[in-house]
């Protein structure tokens, strides 16, 4: 862990410069959370105006405030931000938390303004939190920069967020709960530390054992992905990201492009960063919640204690569409039950004690399950009824799972009459919802964290035996030829050779003369295409015939081909290609698109000429290994298909993830490929390889 | 409207039997709550023991209560309940409510008390509400038979409820959040007033705008489809209903019934019974709290008015997954909002004020906002900061949206420094919500709803031209033959065909020349299948050879398929069919599959060897006309397909809709047909016929 980053949680003195004597300021709130959110180091507040803040020695300047001090927070002007960063500078400080706003969020010349600040901060080996942010708390420390009124209660959830309004809510939230956060982080417009900064800032800290983030767009993307790739083994990573809708959407041409809409490259992201993805404020802190709080099951299966069924079938059914197990109770449990539940109570799963259990059958039922070799998890359910108080249901639930080694969450139905409960659940580790859906979706992030950090390992791994000289010499000829465009298949077709994609033997033919001769040297059966440059989809125009078996077949199919498109052929770039045929097979597709964040996209699903309709696809970013290429298409129909359906041969898989990988470490060798398309890729039976029989490649800038 | 329904609500006079005057006591509480809540008529404790109960005179009996008396709520030992209930009757009630529980869902022993209770109360031709619930409550009477503690004040939610325990704290909730509820039933166990009946009150109440509605199980589904269908064009119809996942799965031996899985009937359902379906209980009362307060929209577009970026891109985000979209504001209303925004505001869409706007920019930028004529909906956010404060901010969305033509809600992000601000919104009648994405959800709903009252007439006509009595002989001769069978493939063309459904013609053959005279009858192509009892899926058997086109052909499929099954025509029952060839087309399936609640449902979508891997299914109850049939092959990629993509010739969707529609009315004439698969249906192009090439169809009960 970088040292410095973690001076910003526990310096060794704190100046705030711009803090005011006026109580309505925000700068005298963060002087006032300092000092009475118990910080133990000194406060310096610099004001040239003031004597005394708070009662604490006010100085004219940074310059003059004495040692021991490490973390400066700016709360002046945007306009006089840069020379207060350059006063911490000369004074030495590393660690600047920049709150003041009226930057980059505010147009064009607050944009101006901040150009300067991060090179200011580099200048003098700063690391800088900011501008435009409500600054860190840490509440294990204590230190809180913030002007937000009141802080969390000690707790292991560390959450960093681009917006400061969402820290303050999430803080009014979890003070109303009583949910406990370790460290917060506002990290602003990030000018410096980012949110892969802030991820690392929360895997460092002894008190975090939830990393949660709130993220408004992570421009560099794979830094990210690398930074949570590299902890999500040793801490759950809960991500929430805003804005999946307003990413940016060019034109574009190919069938991937068109499929790899918003989002995919965040879902891909995340996948391979390990992280949970979560879709709203309340999922994130729910899910958080409970990793925070419980141990990690050792498998999906979970038992539902209530005193209500509806509620309990609604957390059923929600735990059922998040793949989770109802657990089957055994004999001896059900026994046990029997002995410590109400007269007629349903002792299956549900666990249900209708109406009015006493409160203690809380406790002593969840004894009981916890010892069922068949239970993985439980979800204890009450709504409140007029015969058993909330509050003591709330405390036998605690005490019911005490030191537990299986997770035990809690599920209470209400307003105002159970927010004591609520906290008291919380005060007692025990995470509790107020909706049965929101439970079953923080016990499902349990069992989802469980599995992705023992899952095998995501990191690509290189492909061996391409050419890679031979595939820059085309590409560079074809961007010197025509800059941007799409290549023409014969090069294309060349392109994936020289990776290693099996293409059909092929070559270009002006007359049915020529067609016939290379058809000849390749061997029949060949199919033959017409390229031109305004013919984007051949199949659509009667552009290719297939499955020609002799000479004559050729010399008909090129005659229709020329009728159809008269003067085709005597364009400029246009010819016929004759073309091996691939054995037949299942038509899959396998595409590239490039995400501006996330970078190489890999799609692979059904192809063919209906591939939009069906949508079958997922996605991946590229380069993978063979364990990520064979979960890509095993999440396909595609996928289930080539493993043998019904009684049909199985396909080449092994042949296919071989293509995957290659084309992966094509488009990752050379980022002038902006996006890429095998439809279809023919997969073979057993043995008899994966056939890239259309290829389409698109290039947007000269190889490196 | 019934009026004896209305009694429930609006009654001249209410007994409590078993009123007790122990504070502690439930029965207690249902005194209590009359007397306090406000009942303006006459309330009689019932009590052999009790002289008064809160001042108020108890009588020993039911036969001494004077007149007026209307309404009874039972709140006797479940073993004293039917004795109870007949003193109502002689008493000459119509109206009784039985909040006792140890009923069915205390075991067998309650089952069997509870089985009286219906017969009683239709020998006195009573209306019977419970038993095992907590009664009725009318804010508007005022009227509240509950022993929950608080009312909710008045408002224009009605809300039917299965379980009481989720009355109870959709009640607590509602009072912490201040919004208000028109009527609330407890209908308990239903033995005689059911959902349909808590519907149909909820519709005739005056003072509701949404019938809400909490379901555990609808035994009876078809009568509530009905009884919704009647009014949702009138008032909304919010259900949740709990146990979807455990519905009863019975084993299938059919693709449709492998597909139908938990949930697909109850979707088919509520898309026929009009109803706004939602999965959780913040979810249905979040979606009927907009329709509650809020006009209905004119169109999807929407605009976010924020003080922060990342909520509002948060609910853009979950708008834009429900199918909303961004509002384009006019460069006149940009105009506008630039003088009443702060510097530096953002005015498109979102409309993002910053950090700290005054609270009066709400109003303002609200009024400006719904003179757009492009923008239907408006959803204010407001992320409380330390400048602004949230109540200022609550009121002014209040004003701004003071009887506005157009839907605004608010989504307010925090604990409980927004407790106030929430309760202030829902009495200025503005919906608010905690959480952008659940703000979202309910802005959907509105129109969602907009969409459902305006959508044509889904009622089901009859299809003409159908040989009822002809498919019964076959339906009564295959039931007598075996029983509970899936029917031949023979016959089972032939009950295809007497409801006027395209199949080929076919013949039966024993040995090769059989088989190629009836070839010769009908005319080559033809196609050949092995027939045996204990083969199911054929083509996984080699039992199918296609397309054979002269009589060598013929003999020679006919003799490799002996082969295969080595004496497979020598054995009852087994057979070679020989069948006319359907014209080349895309093969869909089309199926039914009978739902114990709901009825026969209908399956489409794209058929063949894959049906079961591609899963591009939907589905619908039948019978239907033409417009549902329309839109259930529009939800598919078979419908896409069908329609004509990348240059293939459209295919013959009218006969697909009359096939549809066919197999509908073919399932609803005869309840014997418990699954039926029409796979492939092959579809030739426009005029060529929709081809059932291969029925299958099972009976489970002689026809009727």
């Amino acid at each position: 862990m970088d040292r410095q980053l973690e001076t910003f949680f526990n310096p060794q003195g704190v100046a705030v410069i711009g803090a005011s004597s006026n109580p309505a300021k925000l700068s005298y709130g963060v002087v006032h959370n300092l000092k009475e959110h118990g910080y133990p180091g000194p406060i310096y507040p610099v004001n040239p105006g003031a004597g005394e803040i708070l009662r604490l020695k006010a100085y004219p300047s940074i310059a003059e405030v004495p040692d021991p001090i490490e973390l400066a927070v700016i709360m002046v002007g945007a306009a006089q931000v840069a020379e207060t960063l350059e006063a911490c500078g000369r004074r030495g400080l590393k660690n600047v938390i920049v709150i003041s706003g009226g930057f980059k969020e505010a147009g064009p010349d607050g944009a101006e303004l901040e150009r300067s600040l991060p090179t200011i901060a580099a200048r003098y080996h700063m690391r800088l939190i900011g501008p435009n942010c409500v600054g860190v708390m840490d509440t294990h420390t204590p230190l809180d920069t913030t002007f937000i009124t009141a802080m969390p209660v000690p707790g292991a959830i560390g959450f960093a967020s681009h917006s400061g309004a969402v820290c303050g809510g999430t803080i009014d939230w979890a003070i109303d709960v009583g949910l406990g956060f370790s460290r917060i982080a506002s990290l602003g417009n990030q000018v410096d530390v980012d949110l892969a900064d802030g991820l690392r800032m929360l895997y460092a800290d002894p008190h975090t054992r939830v990393i949660s983030l709130y993220a408004e767009g992570l421009p560099d993307g794979r830094r990210f992905v690398e930074a949570a790739a590299e902890v999500y083994r040793q801490k759950p990573v809960v991500v929430l990201k805003a804005g999946r809708t307003s990413a940016g959407t060019r034109a574009v041409a190919s069938h991937t492009g068109a499929l790899a809409g918003a989002g995919r490259a965040y879902q891909a992201a995340c996948h391979r960063a390990g992280v949970i993805v979560v879709n709203s404020l309340q999922e994130q802190n729910d899910v958080a919640a409970a990793l925070a709080l419980q141990p990690l099951p050792q498998g999906p299966r979970i038992v539902l204690l209530t005193n209500a069924g509806g509620p309990a079938a609604l957390s059923a059914d929600a735990l059922d569409e998040f793949g989770m197990k109802m657990a089957d109770l055994t004999p001896q449990t059900q026994d046990r039950l029997r002995a410590v539940t109400p007269r007629g109570a349903l002792v299956g799963n549900p666990v249900d004690m209708l109406g009015g259990p006493q409160a203690e059958m809380y406790t002593k039922t969840l004894r009981v399950l916890l010892q069922d070799p068949g239970v993985d998890m439980i979800l204890a359910l009450f709504v409140p009824q007029a015969i058993t108080p909330v509050d003591d249901v709330a405390a036998a639930i605690v005490l019911g799972a005490k030191d537990a080694p299986k997770p035990v969450a809690a599920c209470l139905v209400g307003g105002h009459s159970i927010a004591n409960a609520v906290r008291r659940l919380h005060a007692g580790g025990v995470p509790v919802y107020t909706d049965p859906n929101r439970a079953a979706r923080a016990l499902a992030g349990l069992w989802e964290y469980a599995q992705l950090r023992t899952r095998p390992d995501l990191t690509p791994t290189p492909v061996a035996n391409v050419n890679r000289e031979q595939a820059r010499r085309l590409l560079a000829a074809a961007w010197e030829a025509k800059g941007r465009h799409f290549l023409d298949a014969e090069t294309a077709a060349q392109v994936a050779a020289a990776y290693g994609i099996r293409v059909p033997r092929s070559g270009l033919a002006q007359t049915a003369d020529q067609a016939v001769a290379l058809a000849e040297s390749f061997g029949y059966p060949v199919v033959v295409k017409l390229i031109a440059a305004d013919v984007v989809h051949k199949a659509d125009v009667g552009g290719i015939a297939l499955n020609l078996g002799h000479a004559d077949a050729m010399r008909a199919a090129f005659a229709r081909m020329v009728g159809f498109h008269a003067g085709a052929l005597s364009r400029p770039g246009s010819a016929a290609m004759v073309q091996q045929m691939a054995p037949a097979g299942q038509e899959v597709i396998l595409g590239m698109q490039r995400d501006p964040q996330f970078g190489p996209l890999l799609m692979f699903g059904l192809g063919g000429l209906y591939v939009e309709v069906l949508r079958d696809v997922s996605f991946r970013l590229a380069p993978l290994n063979e364990h990520d290429a064979e979960t890509l298409i095993a999440e396909t129909a595609a996928g289930k298909i080539l493993k043998g359906v019904r009684g049909q041969p199985p396909g080449d898989l092994a042949a296919v993830v071989d293509t995957l990988r290659r084309v992966g470490q094509l488009v990752s060798d050379f980022p002038c490929l902006a996006e890429l398309d095998l439809n279809p890729l023919i997969v073979g039976p057993l043995g008899q390889g994966a056939w890239a029989v259309d290829a389409r490649m698109a290039v947007d800038q000269p190889p490196r």
